[in-house]
């Protein structure tokens, strides 16, 4: 399915012109019952209710069965018990329904038996022309054409568009966000994704004109890498806040080297969510808190925030949480500080960034809207927080005044903390109604402006183009690595050695150590003297793995006794067929860093970069991406680890040289690209020294 | 101020038998009039408005000085304006007025000047016999004396206590959990504290037998010691919720150490209030839902929690954020997951934890509840999560009946994701008004008993004694220590070499390394023949600072001729006075950690253990306490740090000797407490060798 044709497919989908509901019931607690008051409630036209036992349901003509109903019928929702569902599904089919919406579940979700059935029911409705959505789903609510949800039914067409795994979370999110004002162009909840899947319908959204926020609960996907390029393109012209639940299940991966093993857990998911410019949160409330901000506000032009709070401690508090959160809470300037002192009575707190209006704003609260127009104004601000000791109409109306008074539009949001006059959730419905972000707390507040600053600065990084750009268009240096790849294959083996990787890593242009393979004492003395003391010599060989571990390394060899000394003690000591000895330069520096390559089964292949040397394992301060990366990308990565000051000046160490330790990423994400008889990279450690950073160890295993 | 005076001389100030409010007023708008309104709503008795225009205010009689009231006044509130709050203050101790609030604001926290009429204010009352709360605060609420606050007024008393610097937190806090049920024994805003602080306040509520659990708002203090004491010993009886705002604040300290220097940024305090047991929360809806759970909740004996949820969606969700939050989510029991079969419908989701109730829950709401039960019942579960669908008195009957029939009460906690019946704030006001602990969000409600169980583990590790228990009784071994010390001292030097350093160390029985200093190459030859090849070679000397940075550390001498080389590069590089050569055993370990003290002008000594080597500053993966330490807080540090992983076996490496480990911790602390000359210690690296933890460098710096 391509871009240009999934939205001419789909839409028609969402304006079914007549509606047949399979299951449905006059009887209270059933959930036929829910559906057909629901849509009774919207008011949908041309409804026919199926059920072999009823002749009338709440009023309107019942059928026995829909191939008695003598129109055409667009769509069908189908709510049998599991048993009956494939019958219905065949009825459909040869009624000509052109989609099937099967809310039932029992089928992929509950084992083999039921996966089979699910296989069948998309076979019949395929052969007879219509698309799937389902099973265990609760379908589509598209206001505009009347389709309601079983909880939430309102009909005024709006511009958020849902898609979700989780029929509970489609249903409930637009029924909290409608109670609030938010308005959906459309939702589908498409359950066990038998034929139709959430990225189809992310794809869909994204092209969808009537469609300008996105909010999406996924578990998984089985073609990570589809979902990954749909969300890239559609994130580039609209924001997705994406719930991903299961991120801390930890597949049984047999991998080889710590690329593949650090790729579980989430990790990779946690890559590609931000490498496709994602908005990921981690619950329900944090996922519509995202969606005030992203879809009432407009995007910042930088971090800056001005904190404009009535409490005192909750501007120091709020202060903190926004340094926490990356956000700058800088000093006003002069002329900001010089109004401000105009507008306000002399007030126990603040004048500057954080303004602590203290107990002013409880007495005169218009001074909460004059100073955050004041703020507003100022170029060392961005966006803005108000924290208000007042609620209800009076602070709706403030807000609409600023939003109306506002000459350069820049983001705010609005926390009530207001107790006596009524509920606070009554207050941010209130305002929320009006357009103005509304949060309960301050930290929240604040959260949901980071996130939209973030997603600004990717958009601003990644403009909408068509297609995706590669970054790597030079050609390749080099061209036997074929040959280490194929001799290597042709004897059996998926493990190169440390020297047949690093020759592959050359081939690309990535720096690794100057060094020779021996395999007999009688030339290590030229080699000593091509590569020059002090160096290391160590064992290689396809299945020499852990060598420092198992004292097959040495360092600082000095002279020629040591060398021979180091060789003899290689040589002896392992019996393992095809051992050689590497003579290798010694890489001075102390600081060590991992870049590696690993196929994901969801995503194909990804690229790490992160901590190396020992401490790889146990720590795991890494970052995943998916292949091919651009420029961009791999200095995110960079400044993703935890340990991204090692990459500056420090102790007596020059600064990294970040654009050739980029360019290393990008060229291990090309050759996962280009190479696919390679399944994972390690080179570790890539030391950073005086002439840059070198690839010091490498080890590339090969698909069997 | 000692433990056992304290309760005795504050709790008076809670029950005053009279009062006068001086500024009182009758005109809308002045805050003098709100006061009025809440002590009117409470009904207190013997009430006394002071106002020098007016008779009456209220229909009260007024005075026009507190001088003309005939009877004895006990607390007086001074809400004049700040020119006019030291006359009314000298009128009050005139009076003999026992407690004196003064809400006014405009006086320490304004400038020079206000502080020195703050002090005026406290001379001029403490003169009198009375004790002052405030400046710039609200004072007391005491729901049993009728005492209320400008927001809440509640007069129903309860078991929460709250402390506060911000006195919109206190009386917002209170307004708002009032209305969801929860009842307050007392709360105090202390605000700028000129007499009596925080931290007697938190004494006081420690000590008071009415106050179960307390909520605290911190911005600092002048004494952190007392402050970490009085917390330590408070939290063994009961827990405190504190939000410590200004964590980020990075004070300009000059430290010579590397501690020193990592001890700004509120590093301290983090851990400071981590050993005291406190539950730190970093916004005011943390704090409530914190609240909400450890009020009405028992404490659960361990960290496995079984969810019940309606939405599956949620189910997912929610295990994840459990995983994150160090929580285990256990399979049932056989038992557990037969009954649960037996109990249930045919469920779209799982029956085993978490259990998934699909749309089950919503036709049959019962079955949430009896699946509860079931899952109480399980051995393997300290504590349970349910997440609704219904919700309204449905929903808070179920739960009661479910409280009422558990057998083995653990603590349960309630999310409602019932969206038609009535708002969701509405929902949890009812639950929680009946004692169930409830949240609008599974992660926030995971997050809670998070919270719960960790505070549980402190509690248990820390019984509550009299008195703070010292671990480090045995004596010192070696006497030389001071005569080092007062060398140094005498010569002027606040400096200590490394030789010297360890010199101190060693006699604390902290193992170190064998090492001989000397000044003279004659005498080069015996040491080498004593410390044994290889060896380090190094500069020492109170001047010496990042020898290996400038080249002063020759590792892996492997014979003499190297040995001489290294001696006389360091000799002829530098010139400073005082220098030396040390030669010393070559510790092998490839994992380097990090030991310090520090004196902290809030916390006196605290101890430091972190990673260590070249990453410590730019990591900063660290963890500070108070100094003296047992052995369980230097087994928390242990594993505190994010690289805590580095302390088990890996990759041929094993298990640190954590008794000897934490062992050095401890008696590092013990120099903190016993040598008061010791401003600051560096340890870096303690390298895990061998022979177990090794101290291979050493910086000590005293106090001039």
């Amino acid at each position: 399915m391509t871009e240009k044709t999934i939205f001419a497919e789909l839409d028609p989908m969402f304006h079914p012109g007549s509606l047949a509901v399979i299951g449905a019931s006059g009887k209270p607690g059933k959930i036929g019952r829910v559906l057909m008051d629901r849509l009774l409630e919207t008011g949908f036209q041309k409804l026919y209710p199926v059920n072999p036992g009823e002749s009338e349901i709440l009023g309107i003509k019942a059928y026995r069965s829909i191939l008695e109903i003598p129109d055409a019928v667009d769509m069908a929702i189908v709510l049998t018990p599991t048993d009956s569902a494939l019958a219905a599904v065949t009825e459909c089919a040869e009624k000509g329904v052109k989609t099937i919406v099967i809310t039932t579940s029992g089928f992929g979700e509950a084992g083999e038996k039921g996966k089979a059935v699910q296989q069948e029911m998309v076979r019949v409705a395929r052969a007879g022309g219509a698309r799937v959505i389902g099973p265990n789903c609760v379908g589509i609510y598209c206001p505009a054409s009347r389709l309601p949800y079983l909880l939430g039914a309102g009909t005024a067409p709006g511009s958020v568009g849902v898609v979700s795994q989780s029929g509970f979370f489609a249903d409930y999110l637009t029924l909290t966000a409608t109670g609030n004002g938010i308005r959906f162009s459309k939702a589908i909840s498409c359950g066990n994704e038998s034929d139709l899947t959430a990225t189809d319908f992310l794809e869909y959204l994204g092209e969808d004109p009537e469609t300008e926020t996105i909010v999406a609960y996924l578990e998984g996907t089985a073609d990570g890498r589809r979902f990954y390029h749909v969300a890239k393109e559609a994130s580039r012209k609209k924001p997705i806040i994406l719930w991903k639940g299961g991120l801390t299940e930890t597949g049984a991966r047999a991998a080889i080297s710590h690329t593949g093993a650090l790729a579980g857990s989430g990790r990779i998911w946690e890559g590609a969510l931000r490498q496709a410019g994602i908005v990921t949160v981690a619950s329900f409330e944090e996922a519509l808190d995202c969606l005030y901000a992203f879809h009432l506000q407009p995007l910042p032009r930088g971090k800056r925030i001005g904190i404009i709070s009535g409490p005192g401690g909750a501007a120091v508090g709020t202060t903190d949480r926004c340094f926490q959160l990356g956000l700058e809470v800088p000093q006003f300037s002069q002329d900001t500080i010089e109004k401000l002192r105009k507008a306000m009575p002399p007030v126990g707190g603040s004048i500057n960034n954080p303004i602590d209006l203290s107990l002013a704003s409880m007495v005169s609260p218009r001074i909460c809207k004059d100073a955050l127009i004041i703020a507003a104004e100022d170029e060392n601000i961005d966006m803005l927080l108000v924290i208000s000791v007042v609620g209800g109409e009076l602070l709706r109306d403030l807000m609409l005044e600023a939003l109306a008074e506002m000459r350069d539009k820049k983001p705010f949001v609005v926390t009530v903390m207001a107790g006596r006059t009524q509920s606070v959730a009554q207050d941010l419905g209130l305002l929320l109604a009006s357009g103005i972000s509304a949060y309960p707390d301050a930290s929240r507040a604040a959260k949901a402006l980071a996130r939209l600053s973030e997603y600004a600065r990717i958009r601003e990084s990644r403009p909408a183009v068509e297609g995706e750009r590669i970054a790597t268009k030079d050609t390749m240096r080099g061209a036997n690595r074929l040959d280490v790849i194929e001799t290597a294959l042709k004897q059996g083996r998926t493990t190169l050695s440390e020297h047949e990787s690093k020759e592959i890593l050359r081939a690309y242009g990535i720096p690794v150590t100057r060094e020779e393979e021996i395999f007999d004492e009688r030339r290590l003395g030229e080699s000593l003297a091509r590569i020059g003391f002090p160096l290391v010599i160590k064992a290689s060989g396809p299945s020499v793995s852990h060598k420092t571990e198992q004292g097959l390394v040495h360092t600082g060899i000095r002279n020629e006794h040591e060398a021979v000394t180091a060789f003899r003690s290689i040589m002896n000591r392992a019996e393992k067929e095809g051992l050689s000895v590497l003579v290798q330069e010694m890489v001075e520096g102390r600081r060590e860093l991992v870049v590696g390559l690993t196929r994901d089964a969801q995503f194909g292949p990804c690229v790490m970069f992160g901590l190396g040397g020992i401490f790889t394992e146990v720590l795991q301060d890494i970052a995943f991406r998916v292949a091919p990366i651009e420029r961009t990308d791999a200095l995110e990565m960079l400044g993703e680890i935890k340990a991204r000051k090692i990459l500056e000046a420090f102790r007596g160490m020059p600064a990294a040289e970040i654009d050739r330790l980029a360019d290393i990423v990008t060229k291990v994400s090309r050759i996962g690209i280009e190479q696919p008889a390679i399944k994972e990279i390690d080179i570790n450690p890539v030391i950073l020294s005086q002439r840059g950073p070198v690839a010091v160890d490498a080890l590339i295993v090969l698909n069997r």
